[in-house]
Formats: structure tokens, sequence, C-alpha cells
């Protein structure tokens, strides 16, 4: 059985709290279980060398974890003096995920930096981080809008994230650490909310998956997205009470 | 008068909230009004090599913000690949803080590390750092105690921290970032409960300070570190219930 | 129609020449159309600290491009003083694709380095990288067995990697630079001789897409893959003469 | 008893060398007893980024130390690749200090950079840069004015340092090395030639201090500056020949 | 004997290979015996800052060598995240040596960058790198003046290189590794094709040399030169047939 | 003429001060006219790793020039954080010149580390570095005898260096800062005691130098240095006075 006695096909319970800091245009806490990333939006009225003048905005993102997010220490990685591969290979795929539902003529020559910053890590990081981001993102928009800074929203759908896994061949939705230690085939999947694919990244840790596994894990995939985004919607149908900071 | 009506010599409301994360063995977010700052203290069984085979241990810190954690976005230090000054200075001034409240004979050939990560800014972050800090302290030395790591506590006693300054000739204490910014003079504070100093540093922003404004910053600093051990006290004195991480 | 006639299923001439250098243990030259990747396997009887006393061996891959592989030329990353996120992501998946085909206890302690330097680039360099690495792999450990330092052969069997695309709705196995710079959805597949996935790497880069265009595109890699394996089995059949280094 | 047969209250021999090297603005070699820090004032037509388009100049400060300037050698800064944070927060306090004393706005949109250099330590490296860089400021101040740059000298008027602490519970005033070592409270003063306070930065090393021995503290470092103010001046009072460069 | 029969006044066999790779505007494979050094030119219509609106252009060279390059695996520089003294003073030998033969001025406002990188290293790979930068800028600005960017040529003439070296009391030409390894003086010369020197770089290894050892080392020099810049010439005389990139 | 009416043969005023500091082993102020570089030896027990066990000794040098040594500032390595290509260039030359005259057996495993800081520049700073260095590593290797470290000196006999060029077809001994920067031909010359030659690196600044210019320039760079060995010698006959440190 798996921890909290979940079924092969569950989500963890997954908490979006927005507005959880003051500053950000937007600010949101996500939980995946255990697993805690705070989301911040920030707009900032120019964009990077590659897009001056182009009349385009940019998307991008940055990730970090908190030296004690995790079981044992890790270093800090400004004292260190550089990012990790893992940590680079991360902020570069939730960038991507992002741009992947914005229209960046529309956002107009600005930048909108998502920073996740994982409070607390138990496994999916990465997805609740994609996950979290686009519901802050919405935020810092909604924002630019009712400012008049915006004339329509440059987001075209919702998007969001999960894993999916086989442990002792068994396929697993939204693993957890423990399973993610144990697990055999490890996929991250970034969908639309129209049912798309963004993302697909699966990596055998063991042995290498077959065709039908994949279709499997595609499968659970698939479902754990669809309820991911109804509660992304279900998060911003809530009215947000700006802090004046 | 000052924002939210708080006399000159008022602390802002503090919230201290122990076990805010389930991996570290101490956790603690504390909150100076709108200032949050996340401390955990991380255990290692092992000393840098100043101390190996002294016998004694360590007790350090690191500090950080996270980029928004202020009103505009700054840089993230681990992407710019080094830690400014001031973050460096910070550190500094909180490793030496705890270890002023350390018998690290007592401690053993260990090391006690203090991530200080600040969530949210609103001026204080050091000292609210410094003051969460020791929290975090405590509930790692008092899980080393109940493991039967340590036959007895290393900590002699508390430790707390506070701003003062003077803000168009009037000395404040505890100042948030509107009054900081404005400020002359800004000093922090470093006390421990027998109400000695472990650190004093004055800055004039502006013009120099007088003896008489400094004896009146020192007063100020003094009331407000006993309001802060004593919160402290009371924040320990509440039962811990931990998660089985 | 695609460059050089090629139809949509259809490889680039693809070569493969081994002891392309005559220092490393393994060095093979291996050329996707006007993509050339110089792929070294390098011996050294020694681990990294998280394999050393644990009896197995390690297996890892450095990647780099000449400044002038491409066609503007790119800043050399040794002078800027750090690795791009992009060269950290590839050579990660080089490593992880070789360790899926290699039984690490069978090794030994000791470290096979497979470095895989871009002479010339024309896309597909980290697919080519790891078609390559691997004969060069093959070659360092016939050389291990033949010097009588390795009992069997720690190589669980062949893997390669292909890239997928989809270009103005066209699905493309092979894609070379003006394709990809053009398609909406790039997928890098890794896979066993065996024809199980060892990696799956789908990015929507414009539109998102859907589940019937990923089976196309397996289908494609599958396919590609393959013949690939093929050659790799066709250049180790030839005697390698080897230079007295 | 001190070494050299001091009084508790009594400075090391203070030597104040004015055109100590020929190209900078002003090159001041500074001695307390045999700490030995070379000076130098530049001046550059140009401000930092912050300061562009304001009309006003920026006064900044940086240190180093040569790497045998102390009993055994310690690492060069610059082929480790990094400054400490030591050194850091000694280059910024000595900033802080000498802006204290400078009206930024009659300096206009020019730099003045004081590089302190301590060529041989025995404690109060710091100290001894202040005052050293107060006197190196000046002189190229006069120069600035000489050469008809400036109508009027932005230093509002003179400002020195020096250390403070507790040995053995003696307060002693201006600290040698073996002193330093055995201190319980070190503490470094800055203050102006009206007899304010510019920074004051008080540590407990051992145990903390109380509010008794910070003002005995106070008063020794009050009657060390104003010595030392004096000396500034009377070194100041000769004519200095430039060398024609 | 030397190795493959080699009387002391011999280069080793010399092969040039235009038109190496595609992209660069010149590319030229250089093999001085085993040691292949592939030499890229690379033309951009910009210059450093110390050459804006001079008029001029600038001559600049990179060098690096393939970790595996030699008979043991060497550190990769971008992954250590620095260029080792070594190859910094040979890229801007190269450099200099390229410059002693451009006129600047007639090359007008752009920057001609020589990346030369070794695939395999047997010794001499500085002067085999001079050697082949030269024919690869040739190459580079015969294709600026066909296009008609260039009414005429900026260089002035040949320059080559060669190593030569002092083993067992005997003066030695173009040193190979274990000629190099052996030696006790190796002086690298550079001239031009008119038999004057560009650089002459000689230095003691073991025991120090005398005037008349250096007489007879810069005789030898003077021969090898020669002779390469005759090999230049010949390769330079056949047709380049250059790929549509 | 020349500066100061030199005649071309003629050496500038040179001063050689021992114990300038008083914490190195050797520490001299060598002065080649206007140019100062503080010149200290340190003695440390232990080798660096490529030396362990092998019971010989280490000589190394480092070398940094203060940031306004010169007419107008330069960076800080240590802010900048990376020593430059011509700053590790002279610091390689330098021990490389050291090491000509120690034998590293009768050193035994210890290192002598050579920092050589200019304190103010006028050209020739490399040159005089090198021929202070000999001193300092003197007085250090002295000491190591009189403590009865050492039964016998390792040095097998002095070395020394100058700067030699031709400035408008006129060679020239030891430049200065002026003549170096309008000379075509610059030449940094390494001899011994004996009069052989350690390094000779010759340069064409402008146009290439016929051999009759290189045998002139090495003529008298022979006096010159044939001049420095007898000042060396002459500054160690002298008394040092140590300071107890």
């Amino acid at each position: 059985m798996r921890p909290h006695d979940r079924s092969p096909d569950q989500l963890r319970p997954v908490r979006i709290t927005r507005g959880f800091t003051i500053h950000a245009e937007g600010s949101v806490l996500i939980e995946f279980g255990d697993t805690r990333v705070l989301c911040t939006a920030s707009v900032e009225e120019k964009v990077p060398p590659h897009k001056r003048g182009s009349g385009e905005g940019w998307v991008t993102a940055e990730y970090g974890m908190l030296p004690r997010a995790t079981h044992t220490r890790g270093d800090r990685e400004a004292a260190r003096g550089k990012q990790s591969g893992r940590t680079q290979e991360i902020q570069r795929l939730i960038g991507r995920s992002l741009r992947a539902v914005f229209d960046l003529k529309r956002l107009g020559e600005r930048t909108l930096t998502i920073d996740c910053d994982v409070l607390q890590a138990d496994g999916g990081t990465r997805t609740a981080a994609i996950t979290g981001a686009f519901v802050a993102a919405q935020d810092a928009v909604s924002l630019l809008v009712a400012r008049g800074k915006l004339a329509a929203s440059p987001i075209t759908g919702p998007v969001a994230a999960v894993s999916v896994g086989i442990v002792e061949g068994q396929p697993l939705l939204d693993l957890e650490y423990v399973e993610d230690v144990a697990c055999d085939t490890d996929m991250n999947v970034v969908m639309t909310g129209a049912g798309h694919y963004v993302e697909v990244q699966g990596t055998a840790e063991g042995v290498a998956f077959t065709r039908a596994e994949m279709d499997e894990l595609l499968r659970l995939a698939e479902k754990g997205i669809a309820e991911l985004v109804g509660l992304q919607q279900r998060a911003l149908a809530q009215p947000l009470e700006r802090r004046a900071a």
C-alpha cells in the first residue's frame, strides 16, 4: 500500500494559498502533501537583450531549495557560488512550461519572473512549482489588467504538471519522496488545460521501460493534471484581497 | 506618528511559530510585523577543520533573502554566483551572536548550522533572524538531549536582538522599512537574557550621533530585548509536537 | 521536401570512425550528416566520493562544443568561467543514458568518463553524442577485458538515441539544424537495443502536442534507433587497430 | 603590564607619511606601532550607476592584506578568486566612515576610491586604515581644489578610528595583536573631529559585556580619537611636495 | 636516435587540411606528427571596447585542449570554471603572433578570432597552433576580399612557429612529447616569412643554457620555420572548395 | 636622450632594503628607479600534492599589483574574482626563475613561497621582482640554516633579471615606463650569476626584430644582470638585524 492509504492513481492533498507574501504581483504557496513551494511572480518593465525592441515580452523562472528543505542539510548554492545542474534543469523546465501558455506579443515589452523556492521537500518539487507558478502568474497578469497596463490577458490557458513513476512494477501518480527513491522509472509530465502535452520527461532510473508502461504512465498523468487544473481554477475563483504593500 | 499607531518604544507584533517545517531539528518562523524569517537549525555530526580533534563543537549561520522578499525583486545570489558583502556581514553576525550563548565544549564535536531565510522583508531582518535562530537552536538542542546525544544543554542562556534608530530626531525601537529608509542613525543590538551586550553595531547614515543619543538608543534596545526574551520563553514553554519526518 | 531529398522517416548518413585519436581507451568520431562529435572514453582507477568503498564503479559524461562548431561563434565556456544550463543538461543526459546499460558492480571501483566534444554542429548533437559514446565505451571496456582488468563486460546491451520532431505538421526523424529551428515539437529519445526506453524528452516549442502526435513521434524514433543500433554493431564488428600511444 | 610599557589609555606610536607613492592623488603610509597600512586616494571622473545623473559624487573604499603581512602566510584573495567576508566587512566600514565627512553634492559627479592595503599587521588594521584614509582623501581633495576642479572642499571635518577592548578585565586603548587575541570584548569606534559617533561596533568574543564596561570603552575611544585627529591635523599642516609623476 | 628515425634538425611530418569544418570563415586542421590542432578563424563585425571608434580592427586567439587529447585525462577547464595560467599564456602568445603580421587599420573595425583547439597532443601544440592559425586567418581574409568587404589584404606576410630544445646535450628541432619531457632547455620561436623574430621564449627546465647553445637553437628554429612557411604557402596555393553552410 | 640622462646601457638607480617587514622569513623592498616591489619569502613545512612523499621541496611565487601602483587606478584582482593572464604569466616566470637556482632535494619537504607585490610601477616590475625575490629567498634560507632546519643551503647561485628593448631603433637597458610604451621590441632576460640563461622572452610589439638586434639586446642584458648580481651580493653582505616578531 502507498503511504497515507493513497490509491495508485490518487494525488496527494493539494493546497493552494494565494497572497502568501505581500510584495510580489503574484504570490502562491502550493503544497502537494508535505512538499511546499513558494511561487512569486514579479513584473519588471524591461526585457532581456534578445527581446529588446521586439515588441514582445519574456517569461522566465528561477528555482531554489532552502538548505534544510530536505531530510539532511544541503549546501546553500549562493555560498557555494554556483547553481547545480539539477537546479538549472528545473528552472529551465519551469520557464518553458509557463511560456507555453503565454502570448509574448500580448504581454508587451515586460518580463514576468517566477521564483519558485522550495520551503519543504517531499518529492515532486518541480511539478508543484509549475502548478503553483501558473497561479502566481495568473494573479500577476490580473493585476496588470486591473491597473490598465494590459488590455487583455496574454495567458492562453492553464498549465499544470505532475510526476508519475513505476515502483516495484506498479505505475503510480504523484510520487512522494520514499516512492521517488524506490522507483525504476520517473516521468514528469506538463500539460495544458486542453489536455495537450507541453513537456514529457521520462527517465529509467533502473531498468528501461516498455511502451506499455509508458502508455499507462501517460494515462495516470493525464488524470492527475486534469484534477490539478480543476484545483487551480477553484483557487483562482476566490477573491484575492491584496495587502497595500 | 509611527505606522500602526506604534509608540516610539513599542515593538511590532511578534509571532514565533515552532515546527514550521518538518525535517530540521529546529524550525521556527519568526515574524516582526511584516518581516518574516524562517530559521532552521541543523545538526551534523562533524566539525569544520579548525575544530577537528578539539573536543569542541561549532555553531554557525547562513543567511539569505528570497529574491522577491522585498518591494522590488533583487538578484538571486545563487544565480549571480556570489553572496553580497551585506549577506556575509549578517550571517557572520548571527553566528557570533549564537556562539555567545553556547558552551562549545559541552556541545561536543558536532556542528549546529542555523539557516535564516527571509521570506518577506520589512526592516529588521537580521534582528528577527537572531531572535528566531535562538528558538530554533533551543529546539535542536532539546532534541539532542531527548535522544541522549547530550547529557546537558550547552546553551548558557537566551539571546535576542533588536534594531533602534533615530528618525527626524526621535529615537525609535524596532524600525520597520519606511523608518529604516528615513533614519539618520541605525543601531543593531544583541543582548543576553541577563541584560549584557553581545553586539552593538551603530552606524550614522546621515549626521553623526552624540553620546546622549547613543544612551537613549541603548535604553530602548534594552527594553525591547527584555520583551523579546520573554516572548522566546513563552514560545518555548509550549509543547512541540514533532512530525515523524 | 526535406533537405538532401530525405524522406520523413529517414536518418541522415551516419559515419562512425573508431580510433579517431590515439590516447583514449575508446575514441570515436560520429557523424550524423554534418553534425560531428568526438567521443572519447577514459578509464581511471578511482571513483567519486559517493562510490568509494562501495565496490561499484561509475560512468559519467562531459559535453562541450567548440566555439565555432556553429554558424556564428559562441562564447568559449572555459573563458566565460562556467558551463551553460544547456551544457549541463546534455552531459547529465549522456551520463544517465550510458549508465542505463552498465552494471556498475561488474565495472569494479573505476570510473569511465565519456567526453563528447562537438567539432561541427548541424542539429542532433546530443543524440549523436549518446550514440557515439556507446561505441567509445564499448572499445574502452574491450580493452579492459583484453588487458585482464575485467573478467566480463559490465555492458548489458547497446544504447542509442535520436531526435524526432514535428515541422509544419509533419513528424520527422533525425532533425537537422534548419528543421530544428522550425519545429513545433522536439523530442529526444534514448532506447536500448531491446527496444525499451531509457529517456524520453519531448518539448513543445510552439503549440502543445497531442497524444496522437506523440505516438507517431515515438514510432519514428523506434525505427531510427533500431537502425542506429545496427550501425553501431556493424562498426564494432570491424577490427580496431590501436596505435601504440 | 602592556607590551612596550604602554599604559591602558595610551596609543601606540603613530606615524603618518604623506606622498608615500607618486601616482595617486593622495598616498599615505600610516603606522600604528607595527601595523602599517598604505592608503591611496584615486579620483576618477565618473560615478557608479546608482549616482549617474544625480549631480552627486561617490566615495568608496577597498581593503586588502598582503599575504605575508601576518605572522603566518594567508591565502592571496586574488588567487582564491574571492574576497573573504572579513575583507568585505572592513571595506564597507571604511567607505561608510569616509562618506560621513563628505558632502557628495559638493564633490560633483566623480568618484574617490580609497585603497587600504595592509603591508604589515599587528592589530587594529581597520582603524589605522580609516585614520590614514582620511589624510589621503584630504590630499586628493586639496589637489582637486588646487587644480580648479573643485571650488570648495566637500569635506565637512576630520574622521578617525581606534579599537578598544577588555583584556583580563582591564579596558585598553588601541589593542595590538597579542592583546586582540586575548580580549573578551573588542570594539571599533569611528568618530568625527567634533566628537560625534560615526560607527560603534562592539563584539563580545568571550563573555558578554556590561553597560559599565561599554561606558569605560567609549571613554577610552573618545580620548584616543581626539589624539588621532590631532595627529592627522599636524601631518596635514606640513607642506606636501608632489613628485611630477 | 630520435623516434621515427628523425635527424636532429628534421621536422615531424606536417599536414595542413584546409576547410576542415564548414561554418568558420577559415578552418584548418594542422598536424605536426601526432599533434593535431583545429584552428578556426571567425570574423565578427565588431571590436572590443579599446578599439571602438578607432577605425582599427582586432585579432585575438583562444586556446583549449580537449580533456583526453593527452595521455591521461585532464580536467575540462569549462567544468573547473577557469582557464589555467598555461592556457592563458598560450592564447596570448598566439594572438600576439598573428597581430605581428596584421595591419589592423587595413582590417577595419572588425574582429578576427582564432580558436585553436587541440584534438590530440604530442608536444608542440602552441607552435602547431600558430602555424595553423596563420593559414586559417589567410582563408578568412581571402573570403572577406572575395566578398568585397576588404579592398586589400591586411596581412603583411606569413608567420610560423616551431619549438627547439636541448635533450641530453643535443639541440633538436620540433620536440615531440617524449623529448619535451626529457629536455633541459625548451624554446619556442615565432618568425615571419622574412626571417625576423616575432617571439623568442626560451626556458631552462633543468640547467641554465649558454649563449652558444642559444645560438645553435636559434639556427635550428630558423631552418624549421623556413620549411613551415613553405608548407603553409604550398597548402594555400591549392584551391579551397567552400561548402555552402 | 633617456630620462634622467641615462646612457643606453645604464641601469636605473637600484635600492635593496632587507628586513622591510617583520613577519616573513625574508622580506625585501627592491627599487629599480621608481619601480618598487615588496618581495617576501615565506617558509611552510608542507608541499603541494605533486611533491608529497618525494623528499623534495617546492619553490613558488605569487605576484600582485596594488590598484594604484600605476598612473591610473586598475581593478583590484581580488574584487574582480580572478587574476589576469598577465599576472599569471608573471608569477609563473618568477617561480621558474627561482627554481632554476634551487636544489629542491636539499630544500627538503617544505615550500618557499615568494610574494611579489608592486607598490609602485614604472616599468620592469617583473625583472625587479625576480631580482628582489632572490634576496628574500636567500634571507629565508639563511634563517633555516641558522635555526638548524637545513644542514646546507639548497641555493646553487644567484639569479637576477632585467628588461631590454629597442626604442626608435636604439637598444636600451632596463626600460622605464615611458620607454616601455614606446618600444618596438621588449625582451626580459633572466640569468644566473655564472652568466647562463634561465629565461629569454622577447616580443616584437611593433615590427619584427632581426638577429643582429637580438644579439645587441642580449649583450646589454648580460651587462645589466652582472651588475644586478653584484648589487644583490653587496646587499646580502650586510648584517641583517631581525626583529623579534
